[in-house]
């Protein structure tokens, strides 16, 4: 998803924000119902939602993540985004992070000769020409571009700049695009976002040298559907990347399964990432792995609308047939379901970074997805008044996961977002892809002592608020849930209410009727009532809980919370594979309270129960 | 040849020339020694060396002749030049032309996206885009381009433009370019000039339907030689143009023959034709001729620094093999010898365009050639005084020529500019390519009582002054000379002086020694003693008269000349396929006489000697 051209093009409308110089403001009582904000002052909402163990830039909008690396030269992990061009800020330790520039001021700007519109995503060979972080970007030339409307041509072509000076700034090179244009006569929907990796399946497949970059651009073509167009690195220079191919392509508008698993493949595929991963991390030589966004309507499509995006993952098999190298899917399921959590962009992270060194950990696929503060630039918040907009979603650690010891019926045997990788008597192990927030910051989020909730067991409908809660909006509930097999199927909700008060409440449960994790947002923002671009429409997540045989008996998979509540800011992750992530914008000071939530019928059992409060914040330098 | 990016990208030093308020000039005496001229008034050498009965814009420069068409709606001829991006004017009878725009303003500039530097040379489809003239043209997006520097990637791309209202302006369409990049990894000299043409050959070697279009790009391989690029059309829209290969490609400065007969093939082609000529003219289904330029230097090559650029052209056969076109040169030439003679570009000029439907001419090949003003940009010639630099030469109709009943000696079998296709009893018919002036213009030009000149035979050196000679520098002299076969070989020279006075005089003359066409500008200009940029350097070309059998008897081809002095341009044709062009700018106004010219041992006996006197002025509209 890319911002509007005049965002893109630098022209933010965000004014910068001088702390030393900030604008005395109105105060603002939070005890009292909202006025319509977009009447407030200009930055009179900075610190209302703001969130700070997230990453965003310290004013104005944040887009993708992208351009990510590892700089050899330092071992500092840098993280990149749409931001007047792109921005970033290096970390050591996947906690704290340092603005690359003053003011997150961008490293690439849109201008010239390749870009006189805008800068869209790119990602970046840490080693590249000269030896120096080297980042293929997609230059654009005209706008708009939508898969629903017709594509103009010459609109997106792929560039390089490189970094002389440890990330400051990308040069771009005194030349045109390396990838000029879309494959010869395809009519595309899209054709942006290169994505270099490498692949050791695919060097022994094509019989490219040995950690070849590949590259991987997101689109589709119109009337037929979205594809992954695949090249290879055919020089020293990174002048020519040779075509492989649409290595994916599937229908327009189809379906992984019976689409309840995956959302929909939809028109276009945006923001491609393709790497290996076994069970520990990052393996050149492990299973491939695509993260990618889905966009598509309803009928009738409306031009320039796109109404949904899928935040997606793949995994499956790569095969030579006729010299075409082809992805053929064997599972796949949603990064996250948030209806706002899109553009992720991930990057190897080796063992020899800062970040990894510190922590022990071995190389690893760290993903940062987009969390849009807008909703696409659809809603009309009252921007100025927060003076930023949108976030990046906490650093996860992706890895082959499994799930074993489930039985084998219709439950595990649906195609979804797992797969029966062995079977013996009647128990089957799932692989799924496991994604967890990455261990440095889990562990940095969790630092305080925890307060603890004595656990309980509800069978009838209520609420029952927590005996200590929360002085701030900013801690880690996590908790376990376990239920009979015998509410499976039935109408039975169960959960936490969070973020609540008289005024305002967020639930946030298991809904076995349609095996989802829901968000209820309906009533959490007293501001909803008032001012535009407030969403208060629910999230929903679908997450399969698995019979599975432990100590010899049948029972229903428990459900692991971890739910990360950062200001407006709310991830909630389940059972190491699913993730939901939404905006909670709750107003009232007092919307603090915990509770434990059940509806329907049927009982749950919830156990380890506790809050960390604090969190951290993930932005010393910042005044 | 390009111009510099300031010319080309529309800041022409030229001021504009607007008659009704054109500043007072100082007097300048013709019968006196010059001054240094760049010492004068800007504008007061205007009309010094102005021809009237060529092609070049109001004021300012021209750069190569391209973007010829004739309007299907109208018929009219459109002749198109680069000026200030591209302008041009429209003709119903190859004599008198109409600026398209008023001042010569171009129908096309560079700028936007796909052009922010210059606009290179394109060719017209007259009935593309809409049915309208559509325009394939070199965007250039980076400079400097030469071929002995490295090339720059992205420096030229080919981009569409479409004229709505009749060629006053070409309008581009607003995406990106259609031909985005050379071939795969093909480290170009230059990629520009894309000729649009049809080729029932090719359509039917290649299986292509019926008058598909083709485009041949110019340019060459970097340490490997020249190219011509093939490219056919795929889509009624034009958006896309397959890659045919390197359908002619040189080795790196090689020759034609020995080279003596058709310059170098050099190290890059710009400017690139592709027709088909019969002995009538234009058929689509007749031999594929090339006209072409070629880049080379001698020894040590310097960068930015092209010592030599010939004007060629060729033809050949075209053949398919392992599904590559090629085309296989069997006789080559020069189009014009004058070192500033380049970048010819002609167009098929069809029986129903106005100017043939009114002298009855069937389907035409008209081609154009430039004069440069100031050598390519490398003389400082007092431009601003002048106001103008450069033209283009008179139309020439191209088409297949015989030359019959010629002895079958080393004289015609040698590998040169003809090719025998008969052989009978000692006697072959060879075959070149005729280039004449075009009919209407020749007529037009010699529309007035010609002032005849008896003939004479002179055997010894020395010359001898026309009884009568023109008033004015404005005139076509035709001769026919006549030698004994007995001078094949000698030291003799014979011809004409003209533009002659006590203090200045050229001479043009046949020099058997080398078979060569001689123009000897040593003492041409009184100016050239004062100022900078008025070149003395002779020109020469090679022309061989053939030994002829003529009533049973051989003798040698008899010389005719066709020479056009329209001020200072100087055009020398002979015997319907050689011609050398040039600035003779000579200064005294007395320098009008015209004499008969001798050198060496030998006879000549001149015949047919006269000269039309006037031209015409081919602007009837301008003031």
């Amino acid at each position: 998803m890319k911002l509007s051209p005049i965002v893109a093009a630098g022209s933010s409308l965000a004014a910068r924000h001088v702390s030393s110089c900030q604008p005395q403001m109105p105060v603002i009582d939070y005890n009292a119902a909202p006025p319509n904000l977009s009447t407030l002052a200009n930055l009179s909402l900075y610190e209302t939602w703001r969130p700070k163990a997230h990453i965003l830039p310290p004013f104005g909008q944040i887009g993708d993540p992208c351009m990510h690396y590892t700089d050899p030269e330092t071992g500092l992990f840098h993280v990149g985004w749409l931001h007047s061009g792109a921005a970033g800020a290096t970390t050591d330790d996947l906690v704290t992070y340092h603005d690359i520039n003053p003011d997150g001021d961008p490293f690439i700007e849109a201008g010239g000769i390749n870009d006189p519109i805008a800068v869209f995503d790119g990602s970046v060979i840490p080693a590249g020409i000269d030896g120096k972080p080297t980042l293929l970007y997609t230059s654009v030339s005209f706008l708009p571009i939508q898969w629903t409307i017709a594509y103009t041509r010459g609109s997106e072509a792929q560039s390089l700049a490189v970094s002389y000076d440890g990330g400051h700034n990308f040069s771009k090179l005194e030349q045109g695009p390396v990838i000029t244009d879309p494959p010869f006569a395809v009519n595309v929907t899209g054709f942006r976002d290169p994505y270099v990796f490498q692949n050791a399946r695919l060097d022994s497949i094509l019989g490219s040298e040995n950690e070849t970059w590949y590259v991987v651009i997101s689109g589709g073509v119109h009337g037929d559907g979205p594809s992954q167009f695949l090249y290879r690195q055919y020089d020293p220079g990174f002048q020519y990347w040779e075509y492989l191919g649409q290595w994916w392509h599937a229908p327009a508008n189809s379906t992984w399964g019976n689409g309840q698993w995956a959302g929909r493949w939809g028109f276009n595929f945006e923001v491609s990432n393709i790497f290996s991963l076994d069970e520990e991390g990052y393996n050149l030589e492990g299973e491939i792995f695509t993260t990618f966004g889905a966009e598509w309507s309803l009928e009738p499509i409306v031009p320039q609308v796109s109404d949904y995006r899928d935040m997606l993952w793949a995994t499956g098999s790569v095969s030579l047939e006729d010299g075409q190298v082809t992805f053929t899917p064997s599972m796949a399921g949603r990064l996250d379901w948030g209806a706002s959590a899109y553009a992720a962009a991930g990057k190897v992270l080796p063992a020899s970074s800062q970040a990894s060194a510190k922590s022990g950990s071995p190389d690893r696929f760290i993903s940062f997805v987009w969390l849009t503060g807008d909703f696409y630039g659809t809603l009309d918040f009252p921007t100025a008044q927060q003076n930023w907009t949108g976030a990046l979603l906490l650093p996860r650690e992706l890895s082959k996961g499994k799930i074993s010891n489930v039985v084998d019926n219709e439950l595990s045997q649906e195609t979804g977002s797992w797969k029966a990788v062995s079977n013996s008597s009647g128990v089957v192990e799932l692989e799924t892809l496991k994604q967890v927030i990455s261990r440095e910051t889990l562990t940095a989020l969790t630092a305080t002592d925890p307060v603890i909730e004595a656990g309980r067991t509800l069978s009838s409908p209520g609420s029952v608020t927590f005996e200590k809660y929360p002085d701030s909006k900013f801690y880690v509930l996590t908790a376990n849930l376990s239920f009979p097999q015998s509410v499976r199927g039935s109408d039975l909700k169960a959960g936490f209410q969070i973020l609540s008060s008289v005024n305002e409440t967020t639930t946030i449960y298991y809904q076995f009727s349609n095996e989802s994790i829901i968000i209820d947002r309906t009533n959490s923002s007293a501001a909803a009532k008032t001012t535009y671009g407030i969403d208060s429409r629910n999230e929903a997540g679908k997450l399969r809980l698995f019979d599975i045989v432990k100590d010899g008996e049948e029972q229903m998979e428990t459900l692991s919370l971890t739910i990360v509540v950062d200001s407006a800011v709310v991830e909630v992750h389940a059972n190491d594979r699913f993730a939901v992530s939404t905006w909670i914008r709750s107003w009232y000071s007092a919307s603090k309270e915990i509770r434990f939530f059940h509806e329907g019928t049927g009982s749950v059992t919830f156990e380890g129960v506790q809050f960390y409060e604090g969190l951290y914040d993930a932005w010393p330098d910042r005044a």
